[in-house]
């Protein structure tokens, strides 16, 4: 049984073990085990002090990742090992899939006109506010560059937030469903943004124009796959379910719902979606009532199955965000600068999402709750370092680090943020 | 929130996405999806016929494997990728960490002596059973190579066997309890051998001696480590939980228990063990009991929270294991023969195992539970490969092959025999 390695009395043999040989698990184990025993300290501490767990995730993430400042580095493989960063998407899927299965079709059709108006609001504000930054800060620029800096204020990065509504018990709120469905439709909102610019800027360089046509198709290819999947998913997930309940196999209720999880999030990510999209959309066809065959022989319930799935692999996510942090980002001022106003116009942006989402809820919570850019400003602003113009960078290494900061910013301050709002009660 | 890549309408662009482009858990996400609905079919089909499910998830691991000589690959990308490889290694973790669980030191303590005897029949007659073979099918071999073929076939593969028990609802025997202890001596007594025979080959090409105080440190660090970490655990593991308890944090339960699960894994792995050992050792310090502060104000179990990680992870290392058999090493004849031999000595050297487990337990369950070799076999033929002796490789193309065959053969024949054994009463 033993994986043979390292016999240190045999040192003059090379042995080419090849993929039978060292585990390459191990670095991931013990990266798992650092993550899980810092996330929990550090939630158990944010918690204490009245502070949703995640930002203690967040937050000793970033000590963990910085320890290098200090001259300690030697756990800063985590930050690049693929096994972990698979475990943290894997994580984000399984935690959407999650805020999925706790809603429901008819509770989000019930916000849909909210959570679009939501949604409108918070990509149109925050990429007008990102030109104006742009125009103001960058006047030299050109016009390219301001659509873009526009552009990474757009999308909201759902992951924080549906974390936080969890840790603070607020998930089955009316404003929970506005966000996470505002957050869909960014996501859609966000693609063709996306393909404007970098579309408009590849046509200039080449004096060809960008069709119609090219955007229309990413429109319709996003809403069709939501619809398509939200239709097909209500009529099929049930009959699946019920199904499976027949089976003698143990434990096949989780295993169809993971299925079905990522079939959908794979297909999503094919269509040009996020594959947590496809998650989310799986898990809100899907409903505790259909697992009735199971519970009532009293098997576990579909959120009793989750719930250690989404123990195990969402710290993973929210340490490895907070410590692929970079501390030294801050340390540049005049990056702060063009940071600081750009975090101002992201974080008003997308509180101006709040007056989308009508007077009967918390505006505040909602506004709050699409604040957080994550990964996807840095994604935009990574395709912005490959575009050029006449030869000079869309985005030149001072913006991306300011865009660095902008994310970093918008993310920490989400928990509290969002904690403070629903303290308050709706107007 | 996109993860936005493949912008078919700026396809003349060469975008540097790096890390934040496209979704690398895409293939995993893709790869589990099929692993799981395969995995339910087949264990389903396995289950009507009779038989343990992983029979079936062995074998649709196969024929899936294998689709590639109808001409269809498009999934053998599953077989080489590094992120299914991972989890399938979690998998095995968490399945011995379960076992671990199930089981207390007491038990194991009590099963001691029938586990030692056990275990050194079943390294000594294989290896004796093995050498006879290479000396009669390979006789101008010399005697490294024979020792190396009989080294192969000593070490004991848990995993299969951990599971063909606990989907025989048999896993809280008496003969389980001998296995699993049985095949942690193994693992110890395998590294010895292997010490012994590279050692013993390589101070043959140098012209130096194999020194019987390196042969004597893997000894006493292996079993050193196991003392250590079953009599510090037994101490500190109740306490850790029940502190942990005292948390506000939900789910500490499972962080707590992951943390000592896979410290004790890595540092076994650390000592020259595998990581299963320490999985293992980790839960067997860990007792359902310890878990009432949890328990006792109405949390799930931790057999409830372990329960779906094991059908998360699980049947991802046995459709694995499974997909990476290659059928086409049973097409040349030359290799059969060999193989068929090893199989035979391999088996009938298991079985003795049983004779040691004492007359008052089923002797052919434990004989037979000790018969897989997964791909510890496989590890020992991979470091045969890369020693030679006067410039000739010790392990042969052929002779690989040949061993290949033998673990599939022993792996494959386990879950049916297994079934049978424990369909008869112990004597």
């Amino acid at each position: 049984m033993a994986r043979l390695r390292r016999h240190r009395f045999v040192p003059f043999l090379v042995l080419p073990l090849a993929a039978a040989g060292p585990d390459p698990s191990a670095p991931v184990i013990l990266a798992l085990a650092v993550i899980y025993l810092v996330a929990l300290l550090a939630g158990e501490l944010s918690v204490r002090l009245g502070q949703p767990a995640v930002l203690g995730e967040l937050l000793a993430g970033v000590a963990l990742g910085n320890l290098g400042l200090l001259g300690f580095g030697g756990l800063d493989f985590i930050k690049t090992e693929p096994g972990v960063d698979l475990l943290a998407r894997i994580g984000v899927l399984i935690l959407l899939f999650e805020v999925g299965v706790e809603s429901t079709v008819r509770q989000m059709l019930s916000v849909g006109t909210r959570a679009l108006a939501a949604a409108l609001l918070g990509v149109v504000t925050p990429f007008a506010l990102g030109w104006l930054v742009g125009w103001w800060w960058l006047p030299d620029a050109g016009p390219f560059v301001h659509a873009f800096i526009a552009a990474t204020l757009t999308a909201t990065s759902v992951g924080i937030t549906a974390r936080v509504l969890k840790d603070l018990g607020t998930s089955q709120s009316a404003e929970a469903k506005i966000i996470v469905g505002a957050a869909v439709i960014d996501d859609v909102l966000g693609l063709v943004v996306l393909a404007v610019v970098t579309g408009v800027i590849a046509a200039a360089n080449t004096g060809t124009a960008m069709g119609y046509g090219a955007m229309g198709l990413v429109v319709v290819k996003s809403v069709g796959f939501l619809v398509a999947a939200t239709v097909i998913g209500v009529w099929l997930a049930p009959r699946v379910v019920a199904r499976s309940a027949r089976l003698r196999t143990k434990g096949a209720a989780l295993a169809v719902s993971l299925v079905l999880c990522f079939v959908t999030a794979y297909l999503a990510y094919q269509i040009g979606l996020a594959a947590i999209i496809g998650a989310f959309a799986a898990g809100l066809v899907l409903e505790s009532a259909h697992y009735s065959p199971y519970t009532s022989r009293g098997d576990q319930s579909i959120e009793d199955l989750l719930h250690p799935l989404v123990q195990a692999f969402v710290p993973v996510f929210f340490v490895l965000m907070g410590m692929r942090t970079d501390l030294s980002s801050f340390a540049d001022l005049g990056v702060l600068g063009l940071a600081g106003v750009l975090s101002v116009a992201a974080i008003i942006g997308k509180l101006s999402s709040g007056l989308g989402a009508g007077a009967a809820v918390n505006r505040w919570a909602v506004g709050i709750g699409m604040v957080p850019r994550g990964e996807v400003g840095l994604i935009f602003a990574n395709i912005g370092l490959g575009l050029s113009i006449g030869g000079v960078a869309v985005i030149s290494p001072t913006l991306y680090s300011a865009i660095v900061v902008m994310v970093i910013v918008t993310t920490m301050i989400t928990p509290p943020a969002l904690k403070w709002a629903f303290g308050r009660r709706p107007a």
